[in-house]
């Protein structure tokens, strides 16, 4: 069960390990999901996050025409899934929820689902797109966030209770954050 | 010891699994070290990446008057490094090389020295700066780079010889990523 992060400035934490992220997109009438490996956070406050999109991608439609997308963040155990949504197309799989046996959630304020099996979701608002080309840089402000506490509790992800974050390597190979450790910050200066 | 990467457009892959990089800048008299969570790639061919930047770091202007920036992925081992390059400011630290024990290495194309002890190195020409206010996310082309090939063989990452990336969750603390697996792809839609 997944409860709403707060205060939402944290959000952003979701994804700064860098994991593959699936992101959902839809209007209410047809949705659709893909994975993007290349995601990162731009701003902490309010948070915002940055994602590149194929503008021949059967999903890119739904950034300028809904301004909403939603973000996904899959465990070890959704490799497959994960790899079957990036290796097909909303143009012939309808349903890759249903295709690759994922679960619709209800989003609190967009219009596309949330994962029900990630461990965390954003709910994004399009705040700018940067025209790369071929592809474009997709930007959203972070409108909604939750996870599952078992996982990411006070701001972080933990590791005590077998959490395994998927990154992709290339092909379809991913690897996987297994465990943590706490730095040692520098001595100070002197002087 | 280190290999150049070739082709080159399996560099990207470096950047793949979303570790947190160190970035170094310099103009052949100063340099400077600072680690980046929020990067990724974006394009592969050329390879391309993308990383934030504030604009009031000691480090920024070394993007736009030098036009270079080079990326270390460091793995487990340089936490403690990783963490005191960002904990501390060029402006009161001087040579952030000598302060954490890291190791000046040539660079084939820039003038901003690798860090020998990272896992792979990335050489990049600054393409673009997007503009987001008080950061920027800075593009940089790939035009250099080599890696480990104990760690990085056949243009991806192995974990066969006990690689451990790093990946920053907050604060003081980081997950490490300690093994792969290969997904399966999904069967062929019938008709």
């Amino acid at each position: 069960m997944k409860v709403p992060i707060e205060p939402l400035e944290n959000a952003y934490r979701l994804l700064n390990p860098g994991a593959v992220v699936l992101v959902s997109v839809g209007d209410g009438e047809r949705d659709n999901l893909f994975p993007v490996t290349w995601n990162m956070p731009i701003r902490k406050d309010p948070g915002m996050v940055a994602l590149l999109s194929g503008k021949t991608h059967f999903s890119y439609r739904f950034f300028e025409q809904t301004g909403q997308f939603g973000l996904g963040v899959p465990d070890g155990s959704l490799a497959d899934a994960v790899l079957g949504c990036g290796r097909t197309s909303g143009r012939q799989v309808p349903d890759k929820f249903a295709r690759f046996g994922l679960t619709r959630e209800a989003p609190e304020v967009i219009a596309a689902p949330r994962v029900a099996e990630c461990v965390g979701n954003l709910e994004c608002e399009v705040e700018r797109i940067v025209d790369l080309d071929r592809s474009s840089i997709v930007i959203g402000r972070i409108v909604a966030a939750a996870a599952d506490p078992a996982h990411f509790a006070g701001g972080e992800y933990t590791f005590e209770h077998g959490l395994e974050l998927l990154h992709h390597l290339g092909g379809e190979r991913f690897a996987l954050t297994t465990r943590d450790l706490r730095a040692t910050p520098p001595t100070r200066n002197k002087g």
